[in-house]
C-alpha cells in the first residue's frame, strides 16, 4: 500500500504540508497518491539514524549483510504486480520493460550478496613483519577497505528500479556497509515506496540496525541540497542530468569537509560506422540503429545519439534507409510531461541551428506524452565549430555527422566531451586502418563497442559504466558491476595490530578463506 | 651541473625575468643558484608536449615502462654526491637523512617497476560471451585499468625526493602511463633540478616520447594555478599544507571539466596512550615519544601532535618525564626559515589559547632556524571546546590532552578532524576494554597502529598514507605503496572487441601471463 509518507528508519513520517503527485503519462492525469516532501527535521533524523546505524553495520558478519541484500530481492519479488502495475502508472512504460528492470534490480542485489558472502572483495593485503631488518625494524602492516559511512543516493528518473531506491548505487553502498538515505524521485515516488517498503522489510527481518535505510520524498531541490550538505554524509550517488549532477557535485566540494559525488550523466554515446561497413551492410545497420534510438523512447543513458560517417554514397544511402525506417516505428510513450516536454525543447533547439538538414521527423498524430522520433544531419565543419551540435538531446533523436575524411573524423572525435560509450562499426580487418580513429574513441568514453549498439548495458564485472567528465563525475569508477562498490569504501591499514583484535579478513589464520595477497602473493593460505 | 632552468621536455628554457634562489638554513644564507619562474609560454609547452607524449606513452610496453622507471632510479644513484650535497644544502636536513630518502625514492621507483613489469596490476576482467543466452544474448566484456593523461605533481617541503621530483606520486604517474609535469618545490629547487635531469636522461635512453615528462620552477602560486586549470591536465597529485591542498581542489573541482586532486595535506596523528599502559611504563613511552616528536625537527606528515590519556597519577608522572626528557634533545634545523616562521607562531597561537598550560618549552640558545620543542597540556573539556586546539603545528610540538575517562577520550576522538595515523598504546588484552574508543579512531584515520610510533611510512602494499579530510582530500586512495598507482587510472571496458585488436593484458591467448578475473575466477590460464 502506497501511503506517500517518508520511511525513516523503520517509522514512517508525515509532517510537512508540501505535497505532490506522480503523472500517468498514458493517460495524461495525475496518479491519485499524495506524497509529503520530507522536512528539515525528517532529514535530520533520517541522517542521525544512519549516523547511528552505521557504528554497528559496518561491522555486521559478511554472511549478514548478504542475507539482507537477498532478503532485499526477495521483498521485490513478493511485492509481485502491485509494484508493476504502480511502475507503469508512473513511467508509462510497459510491462515488460518493468519486469525486464525488475529483474536487473534482483540480480544486481543478489551479485552484491554473492560478493560480499565470499568476501575477497576487501582486498586484503598483508605485509608481515621482519623485526631483524636493518637499519630499522619492519612492522606488520595489514589493509582492507572499510566503509565511508551513511550514502546518499539519488534516484534516477528513467531507471525506477534498476538505477533508484534499491538500484545499482543502493545495492553497491549497503554491500560495503554504509547505510542509505535514497532521495526519491518524485516522477515515481510510489515505486520508490513499494521498494522501501521491500528494503525496510528485509532490514527487520534480517535484524539490520533501525537507520540503515531511508527514503525521503521530495519534488524539489531543497531535500537533496540539505542532504548532501549535512556534515554526517559521507558520498553520494546520482544518476540524471549533467545540471543535477554538477549542483551537487559543487555542493559536495564546497563543504568543509568535501565527499566524494559520483553522478553519472550525459552522454551522445558516438557510433563510428567505417566506409566498408556502410558500404556493405548500411541498409542493416541503418535498420538496426532505427531501433536502438528508438528503444525506450531514447531514454537511456546510452541512447546512440551521434552517428559519424565520411562522406560517400554508402553514407547518403544509410541516412537515407534510417530516415525511412525510423519513421515507420510507432512512438511510444515517455516518463513525464517534463521529459517530453525538455526533449521537444531540445530537438527544436538542435533543428534550429544553423546548416542542419532534418532528414526523418515523425509527424503523424500521437498520444499525449509519445516523444516523437528525428534524424538530422550535418556536414562534419559544421559540427566541429557548433558545439550545440554536442549537446544531448534526450529522446528519441540522433544527429548524423557527415565527415570529410578520416582526419576530420579523428578531429571531431577528438573535440567531444567524455562519454559513457563509443561504438566502432566495421568489416574485418577495417578496424586496424584507423588505429587514430579508435585510439582518440577510447580517450573520450568508458566502454567501447564492436560491430554492436551501445543501448544493452550488461551487468558483469567487466562492464564500465561511466566514463570521462561529463559522462560522469569521477572516470575512475563504474556505476555498474560489482566493483561499483568501490566508489563507497577506502583503504584502511593495520600495524603492528594484535591478531586477536583484527577483523577476520586479516586474522593470520584466514578464517574466511579469502584471497589476499600475503607479502606481494595472492593466496588463501594462513599465514 | 644546476643551471635554474626550466625542464620542458628534452629542451631547457629561461625566458622568464622573475628568478629566485634557495636558501641554506645552516648557514642562514642564500644558496648561490639562480632559478628562473616558468613564463606562461613555458607552462603551455610543458602541457602540450605531454598531451602529445600521452598518444604514445599510454600504450608503451611494460617492460619498456619498467625499463624506464629503474633507469630514473639508476641515474638518480649516478647524481652521488652531488644530489647529497644539494639536498642537504638547501634543507639543513643532515647527509644521512638525505641518503636515507633516496634509498626510499629509489626502491618505491623500483618497485613500481616491478609492478609494471609483472603486469596484474591493471585488474583485467574478462566475462566472455553467451551468444544463446535468452532473452537476449551476453556480449563477451573486458575491463582493464588505463591511465587518466597528463598529471600535475607539486613537490613537497618536507621530502626532496622522495615526495616530490621522482617521488611516489610521480612513479606512481608514470607506471600509470600518464605523462608527468613537475611543479618543482621552490625551498629546494636545485635538488629537484638534478633530480629531473635523472629522469629526463632516463626516458631519452629508453625511447620515451619527448613531454613524458617536465619540470617547472615557481616561488609563487601562479605557475600552479595556471596548470590545474589548463583543460589538458586531468590530474593532480599535492603533498603539503591543507590550505595549499584545499585551494588546488578548489580550483581543479571549479572548472568545467574537474579533475581528481590527491593532495595529502595536515594531520595531528592523535597517539592514545591508556591507563595500563601508562602505569608499566609510562616512563619509558615518554622517552620514546621525546624523540618522536622531535624526529626531523617534527616535520613529518606523521608527527605525533597530539597524546591523548586519561587523567591519573600515572599521566601527570607521564608528562613530567616527556617534558624532562624532550628539553635534554638538542634542536635542529628546520628546512627554511618561512617553515620555522610559521612554527613558530602557530606554536606561539596554541600557547597563547586559554587554560593551555606550557610543560616544556627548549629555551637555551640554537643557531638560527633550529626548531625549538615544546610540550604543552590542556584538560580534555577545555580540547573539546576549542577546535583551535586540534590545528596542526608543524614542527616539534605536542599537546598532551588529560581526560576524564574513557567516554570523553571517545568524544574528544570522534570530533578530531580526519587523520592519517591514529596510535593506540595498550598493555596485553587492555585494548579490548576500550573498543569504542577504537572505533571512533578508526573512523578518524587512514592507519591504525598499535604499540609503535607513527612517525615511519612503510612502502609496502598493505600500506595506507591518505584518510578522512583533511589528511587528504579523497580517503578512497593512499599516497605511498603500489596501490597509489590508482588514483591515476580509470577502468575502460572493450565489448565485442576482436581479439587481435585487443590489448595484450585482455588477448584470450593471455600473452603476458598476468592473473586475470575470467567468469568471476582469478586466473592467469587463456581463453
Amino acid at each position: 500500500m502506497i501511503t506517500g509518507k517518508n520511511y525513516i528508519g523503520n517509522q514512517r513520517y508525515a509532517t510537512g504540508s508540501k505535497t505532490y503527485k506522480t503523472f500517468n503519462p498514458q493517460l495524461n492525469i495525475e496518479n491519485e497518491y499524495i506524497f509529503y516532501e520530507a522536512t528539515s527535521e525528517e532529514i535530520n533524523e533520517a541522517i542521525s539514524l544512519a549516523s547511528n546505524a552505521f557504528k554497528t553495520f559496518r561491522n555486521i558478519s559478511r554472511l549478514k549483510k548478504a542475507t539482507f541484500l537477498n532478503a532485499i530481492a526477495d521483498e521485490i519479488l513478493v511485492l509481485d504486480d502491485e509494484l508493476i502495475q504502480t511502475y507503469c502508472l508512473e513511467t508509462g512504460l510497459p510491462e515488460g520493460r518493468a519486469k525486464g528492470e525488475r529483474g536487473r534490480t534482483v540480480g544486481q542485489l543478489r551479485s552484491f550478496a554473492e560478493l560480499v558472502s565470499e568476501g575477497s572483495w576487501v582486498e586484503a593485503a598483508i605485509d608481515t613483519a621482519e623485526p631483524d631488518r636493518a637499519p630499522i625494524p619492519k612492522p606488520d602492516v595489514r589493509k582492507m577497505m572499510i566503509p565511508l559511512g551513511p550514502v546518499v543516493v539519488f534516484g534516477a528518473c528513467n531507471f525506477p528500479l534498476a538505477y533508484s531506491t534499491a538500484g545499482g548505487d543502493t545495492a553497491a553502498a549497503l554491500a560495503a556497509g554504509c547505510p542509505v538515505i535514497v532521495k526519491s524521485h518524485p516522477m515515481h515516488a510510489g515505486t520508490g515506496e513499494l521498494v522501501s517498503q521491500a528494503i525496510i522489510k528485509a532490514a527487520q527481518k534480517t535484524g539490520m540496525p533501525n537507520g540503515v535505510f531511508s527514503n525521503l520524498n521530495s519534488s524539489g531541490i531543497e531535500v537533496g541540497v540539505q542532504l548532501v550538505q549535512h556534515p554526517n554524509v559521507k558520498a553520494v550517488g546520482f544518476t540524471g542530468s549533467i545540471k543535477g549532477g554538477r549542483a551537487l557535485y559543487n555542493l559536495a566540494s564546497k563543504r568543509e569537509v568535501p565527499i566524494p559525488v559520483f553522478a553519472e550523466m550525459g552522454s551522445v554515446n558516438p557510433v563510428v560506422i567505417l566506409p566498408e561497413a556502410l558500404k556493405e551492410r548500411g541498409e542493416s545497420l541503418a535498420k538496426t540503429y532505427a531501433g536502438s534510438i528508438t528503444l525506450g523512447s531514447g531514454q537511456f543513458c546510452t541512447n546512440p545519439g551521434l552517428l559519424l560517417g565520411i562522406k560517400s554514397e554508402s553514407l547518403d544511402s544509410f541516412i537515407s534507409t534510417l530516415s525511412d525506417e525510423i519513421v515507420k516505428i510507432q512512438p511510444t510513450c515517455m516518463i513525464h510531461p517534463n521529459i517530453i516536454g525538455a526533449y521537444e525543447s531540445n530537438k527544436a533547439n538542435a533543428i534550429a541551428q544553423p546548416q542542419l538538414s532534418v532528414v526523418a521527423d515523425y509527424d503523424n498524430d500521437v498520444q499525449s506524452n509519445y516523444g516523437r522520433q528525428a534524424i538530422t544531419t550535418v556536414e562534419g565543419k559544421t559540427f566541429l565549430e557548433n558545439t550545440t551540435l554536442h549537446q544531448e538531446v534526450f529522446g528519441p533523436y540522433s544527429l548524423v555527422v557527415q565527415c570529410e575524411d578520416a582526419n576530420q573524423l579523428e578531429a571531431i572525435i577528438s573535440k567531444l566531451e567524455g562519454q559513457l560509450t563509443g561504438t566502432i562499426i566495421a568489416e574485418s580487418d577495417e578496424a586496424s586502418n584507423y588505429t587514430k580513429v579508435i585510439a582518440a574513441l577510447q580517450n573520450r568514453v568508458g566502454r567501447i563497442i564492436y560491430n554492436g549498439v551501445p543501448t544493452g548495458v550488461e551487468v558483469c564485472p567487466a562492464m564500465v559504466h561511466g566514463g570521462p567528465y561529463p559522462a560522469s563525475t569521477d572516470s575512475r569508477f563504474t556505476a555498474v558491476g560489482i566493483h561499483s562498490i568501490k566508489r563507497w569504501v577506502r583503504p584502511f591499514s593495520y600495524q603492528d595490530w594484535p591478531n586477536n583484535l583484527l577483523p577476520e579478513e586479516l586474522k593470520n589464520e584466514n578464517p574466511l578463506g579469502i584471497s589476499r595477497t600475503i607479502n606481494g602473493k595472492q593466496t588463501t593460505n594462513k599465514i
